[in-house]
């Protein structure tokens, strides 16, 4: 295998972007990250969308951004993993340019999800679970997150307040990040005291509906020491991995085991351990999920990711620090786009670029994407080269 | 790269079937491409499936076949482009065993489609069209169709008989193949007398509606060498390549330049050309498809696709044959399930077991699968390894 590179990056700020269509929007975050790379050409597309068919009524996105962004006839294609589509368009996308198929890979995610109701969101989403055993019985993603979330609390001990301290964390994280859909500072009385959604879910536990794209370009190492505009960022290790897709099949629902999985694979590929990591992005869906992800990592023993949350370890000055850009819970969770930009946001961190929020001397990073209930998980291994 | 071959195929008999899910379908088509292999595990899976959100309200489809088959926690990813889904989706298995990231990937292919009404099905299609600029006026995927039909018709005196010709050749292909939805013979009256559709295409110049699934399982040639039960086929050629996804933005209506230079890129690969292929696999959602397609591939000068098929060159004891199978118009067409039921057709013909519609002595095969009105094109040249 080829060793990979990434050389450029592209991020639309996530919101409800009512003024811009899906195609607008994935072309957006492409063209940026062309010009970040400042390459003159691309030899594949790899776009990364959850759920256009419902919530734009529009497949075939490959074909479409290839054609939007002037690039046909390049090799064009999607892939979906649910909530983990991103991550997997990323590691498709690695995979291509590591087998020497193509030298030169835009990787895209994009998700249009403000413009239908809140109903055909929640369907749209749910189809990332096990249609025919949890869908159809009126179940829906906060409904399922929120089972995990109370097995967690009766296993171990965590509290309601733990939960807040993940989406109050992130937020003072998002305040900093230009790119975030909310950039307010929340507290724990926040939290606790917004609706519940779905018990002890409250609503500032769970990542919004949100539109975004995001982008980045890929090419050969050796390539990338030659053309690369700005420091180079290796992808050392890529794993991937999946677990029953319906959460009732699962022998301990404290457990997202395609997580703990996918990041070993990741890490074996890369030679680290999760202690060689600088800075962290995992996928806090739900705070409860962000929780389970620092336990699956290995960043803390089982059951105490509440309690090590609260005490500061994954904050930005911590030991650990995780999703400095504010993760999912503040950045917005536009899903196709959301593991692109984990793995975007861990090169800014890498090249020294995040301002404010920055991670001081992260040489070494991990981003973690997440489909449904952890039926499927994507670990990135991120590197920066020497200069 | 790695040379990678397939060493084993499965194949679901399309129809509809209403009595087996869309997993059933998936897990079918599978657990007999891994039988067929005699292998005794997987490390990963790539799906392809179109449109499982809005026919079944299901999307994780690459989660919910590993969960399905037990084979969790193996990688497991769904690729989509349109009714090019599973082509695309065998070309990410090849370029992932290629890379070296896995060694046994299998493919499946898989679509649900008449669980809905003709409505719904109709709508989903159109997903593969530009949704802004075309299903939103309300043009169909017949409608589009046609009017690249009408175009050739005009532009090269191509009539309603030469597209008629296609339907006759591919059910009377379909006719001997144990696998296919229609198994009757038709002649060019029965086409020509079938309801107009979309004039010029009558209702038997269409491909039909199906269920179904197909799943092949690749490997490295050196490894097929050694574990294979049966003849290996060596994938030599991959190629893809995108087009406009909207028809009104092409400079030429009665070309599909997409199929010409992901062909151009498959048979570089191989290091052959079409003359060298002994048979053929197309794209025939509608009639004037495979026309288009077998001049696109180089078979026939540019217009001559219609009196040529008249003349039987691409019928079984022709030149050129094409769709041995009998083609998305017999055999059917679950859209994801096609591109991988043609190499599965195709492995079954190089390796000799096609029964009464065996081409004879095929080294060579040539599969093509299209997504939308040409948007995408996916193209796997095919051969036969010395025993």
């Amino acid at each position: 295998m080829r060793d990979v590179a990434i050389i450029g990056i592209g991020l639309v700020r996530f919101g409800e972007l009512w003024e811009k269509p899906l195609r607008d929007l994935a072309a957006d975050a492409a063209l940026k990250a062309v010009a970040d790379a400042g390459v003159d050409h691309i030899d594949s597309i790899v776009v990364g969308s959850m759920a256009g068919g419902i919530l734009v009524e529009q497949e075939h996105i490959g074909s479409l951004l290839a054609d939007y962004l002037g690039m046909g006839p390049v090799p064009a294609t999607r892939v979906e993993s649910a909530c983990a589509s991103g991550g997997m368009a990323a590691r498709a996308g690695f995979i291509e340019v590591a087998s020497g198929m193509s030298d030169i890979v835009l990787v895209a995610g994009v998700e249009k999800m403000t413009d239908v109701s809140g109903e055909v969101v929640a369907a749209a989403m749910a189809t990332a679970s096990d249609q025919e055993y949890e869908a159809f019985y009126g179940v829906t993603f906060p409904g399922l997150s929120a089972m995990v979330a109370r097995a967690h609390m009766e296993r171990y001990g965590t509290t309601a307040e733990h939960l807040a301290a993940v989406a109050v964390k992130n937020h003072a994280n998002g305040a900093l990040n230009p790119m975030a859909q909310f950039r307010n500072a929340i507290t724990v009385e926040d939290v606790l005291g917004s609706p519940l959604v779905a018990d002890p879910l409250h609503m500032l536990d769970c990542s919004p509906v949100s539109d975004g794209a995001a982008a980045l370009v890929l090419c050969p190492l050796e390539m990338a020491k030659k053309i690369a505009k700005k420091a180079v960022v290796r992808v050392a290790g890529v794993g991937a991995a999946s677990d029953t897709i319906a959460l009732y099949r699962r022998d301990d629902l404290t457990r997202m085991s395609a997580i703990e999985r996918s990041a070993q694979r990741a890490l074996q590929m890369a030679g680290k351990t999760p202690a060689d990591m600088h800075c962290f992005e995992v996928h806090d869906g739900f705070t409860i999920m962000e929780i389970l992800a620092i336990e699956e990592l290995g960043l803390v023993a089982r059951g105490q990711g509440g309690p090590a949350t609260a005490a500061g370890l994954t904050a930005r000055g911590g030991k650990f620090p995780v999703n400095p850009s504010g993760g999912l819970k503040s950045k917005g969770h536009p899903v196709g786009a959301t593991g692109v930009s984990q793995i975007a946001e861990l090169v800014i961190q890498l090249r020294g670029e995040a301002g404010d929020r920055q991670i001081k001397g992260a040489r070494m990073a991990l981003a973690q994407n997440m489909g449904g209930s952890g039926g499927s998980s994507v670990v990135h291994v991120l590197e920066l080269c020497a200069p």
